[in-house]
């Protein structure tokens, strides 16, 4: 039978015994009329008793009995002809039922070119987040750099100063590492956001691929006096950042692929900084300079932006580290419950420090604590997926999740943070994000 | 300064030690003309200077002698304007100047609905494929499935026959796992393939999430007699595998995510079975039903397709398992060498049996082999990334890898495997990949 050929109907052809082949569903059309209507009653009727789920003794109301009426499986229009071409999309694309699972872009910021736009996290599974949905931030736009074009500087307190170009960055020994990013100003200190990604949607995850900035220091040879290297980028905003030399010389990298294919514009193409762990407006994208100093440069995003003002009016600079932090995906802001009993609460964590060690989930507003599940392998500064089984009766709950890292610091509530720090920062916001569930299973902040 | 305002000139506006901040940048522009010019001269003259690479005592001749032309960093277009808005693209794609980079549909292959795409490996770091480029092979095109119309019925040998919508197989416990998928047909016995790609690339790897399969049948219950589970496509081709129950209750899953977002159409949205370590077609998409049974269907794909004709005649049915192999993506077929000395070799290497141990490089056609090293984490049934420095003396060279898995297989040559197998099969060749590199650099496959 060639391949182009639709299949006939071949749906309860059968018994049990004897699924359907290649030939028993040509020959099975009109004969198995009588056996079809009554296995279909069978099936009604059976499919109106759920079973538990033995291997985890959770009553799960999942399968069929919500759709007591459902009439056995119709043939559905996707099997009686071909689907699309093989190859007709070359590049491929989401489906047309996904459209609405998009970067947001906040209906209070104008689209404009120092803006952000955040990753649907109440959409995502997994740790991964696809290339087309990581978080931006930009600080004049994103630039169109050709990478024939494109060249990398080392100087200021080197032995040999040198300029690269993309091919020769791509000779190194390069490395692999999973690591998260997420802007300092997640989500900032006023309470908003409907949705995750509203609330917490500045960071993201992913396979990143480059050569150590270790490397290509240690091949200009660094100087006694080397204390910081100035990176700064090939944006119109030329977005420029002190990194210290220690942290040049421990995880940092400059990356050129991101998930496998090559850094997407947004994210820096075609070379960027990552900073493992470091707040993500210092991982400068569309790098073209690496000054090495011996003192930092005190740039426009280390003195005006990107410090933390305290409650006495002084400012906190250099306030690098992404502390632990969490966030229950699902169920939250904008779900709604598909129904009381079995739910499994899920999430991220993550840690600029180090590992994730423990998440605990609480559905009571934070009386009580229960220790989540965290998915295997737990890398150190990535996201962390968690999940714990939840039996929702129906009644109003609010849940949230707090995370500890290796260092043991455990993420705080908004009041306690601040209670240390005041209302006037902006920047490393790092409290837990509490979700309503109301009786009707709406989902919502539970903060608003 | 507000943010839209494109910077000035910001190139060497000041000596190493007072790096370019926001003030001294508006300041600079004409005063610092001759300062400029001196240390234009200086960089000019020290940039033909190339130290080694002090960590690993490797001679890179990576950086600027390679340009000894080079006139100091201009400021490129790019750091004079704006670049485009913060949310242009809400689903992001990858730059115009990677336009190349898709999926490679054979050109002896017609454009039809039973075909396939392969994944550019060489053109890919790191282990995440990420899902635009993920090889494709659909036996009858592409469905397009509504996922709120789309139902999975799980019956036959079970005490429960079950009907679940999307949203009730979203409601069960989850679980993310990182796992390879290759075609058993990757890459055929034919020696084909000029570039990675079209010899080897019907082999992806990604983040899955989705139900434990195990879970499903628990849920409608086993009887004595199950051993096999026929799963069955909602495509033009209703694609129909038998997998032996065994499988299904070890490492099997239902999954609906790839990469963090939902399964992308050609992967089987919105649902699909994924076996890990067994040959991709067995991984059925769109997944709509699965009969619990005591024998296997026998259907079109396990016996006139998909099974392993040896040299008396007979052929292997139910060979499942993808078996170890590797593949050096970089340098290969249709790349150029981009000069003599330091050169790193990089691949993949999987196994359907679960870890790789080692991976062994030769540069000699075979006679001697280094062991690579692997990148960590080195996950199960998954792409492990390996990595070899090499320093290429401008002579042909014959390089290629051989993988070990965590049983103690040794991924075989082409002669071996065909000696044992003979020369009739189609399926599960997992020689190596030889790469002949010229005196010009050109690099080619090996043996065409």
């Amino acid at each position: 039978m060639p391949d182009k050929q639709p299949m006939p109907d071949v749906s309860f052809v059968s018994d049990t015994h004897s699924p359907p082949t290649a030939e028993t569903r040509q020959d099975a059309g009109s004969a198995k009329a009588d056996t079809r209507q009554a296995r279909r009653g069978f099936l009604r009727k059976s499919a109106q008793t759920i079973t538990g789920l033995a291997a985890t003794g959770l009553a799960v109301r999942t399968a069929a009995a919500a759709d007591p009426g459902a009439a056995p499986l119709p043939v559905p229009e996707s099997m009686k002809k071909p689907g699309a071409l093989t190859g007709s999309a070359l590049y491929g694309h989401p489906s047309e039922f996904e459209k609405k699972v998009v970067r947001h872009l906040r209906p209070t910021d104008k689209q404009y070119f120092s803006s952000s736009t955040r990753s649907p996290l109440q959409e995502l599974d997994g740790i991964i987040t696809p290339n087309g949905l990581f978080y931006e931030r930009h600080h004049n736009g994103i630039p169109t750099i050709d990478p024939a074009q494109h060249k990398l500087m080392v100087h200021g307190l080197v032995d040999t100063p040198l300029l690269f170009t993309m091919e020769q960055i791509r000779r190194f020994p390069s490395q692999s590492r999973i690591y998260f990013l997420e802007c300092s100003g997640n989500p900032g200190y006023t309470v908003y956001g409907k949705t995750a990604a509203e609330a917490n949607g500045l960071v993201s995850c992913a396979e990143w691929t480059g050569v150590p900035l270790k490397t290509i220091l240690e091949e200009a040879g660094l100087q006694p006096d080397a204390k910081w290297v100035i990176a700064e980028g090939a944006d119109g905003a030329g977005m420029t950042r002190s990194i210290p030399l220690e942290k040049c010389l421990d995880d940092a990298m400059l990356v050129y692929s991101q998930n496998g294919e090559r850094l997407r514009p947004e994210q820096g193409y075609p070379l960027r900084v990552l900073l493992p762990g470091y707040e993500g407006n210092m991982s400068i994208k569309w790098v073209r300079r690496l000054q090495v100093t011996d003192k930092p440069v005190h740039s426009r995003e280390e003195t005006s932006k990107y410090t933390d003002l305290q409650a006495d009016g002084k400012a906190r600079e250099f306030t690098y580290i992404m502390e632990a932090k969490s966030i229950i995906t699902a169920p939250s802001g904008g779900q709604k419950m598909p129904g009381t009993g079995f739910c499994e609460i899920t999430g991220i964590a993550w840690s600029g420090k180090g590992k994730i060690t423990r998440v605990d989930v609480s559905v009571d507003d934070g009386k009580t604590w229960q220790q989540a599940s965290l998915q295997e392998p737990v890398l150190s500064k990535a996201l962390t997926r968690f999940r714990l089984p939840w039996n929702w009766d129906g009644k109003p709950a609010v849940i949230l999740s707090r995370a500890t890292d290796e260092t043991g610091y455990v993420q705080p509530t908004l009041e306690a943070l601040t209670a240390v720090r005041g209302v006037n920062g902006t920047y490393h916001n790092n409290a837990m994000t509490a979700w309503r569930i109301a009786e009707t299973g709406e989902v919502t902040n539970a903060r608003l």
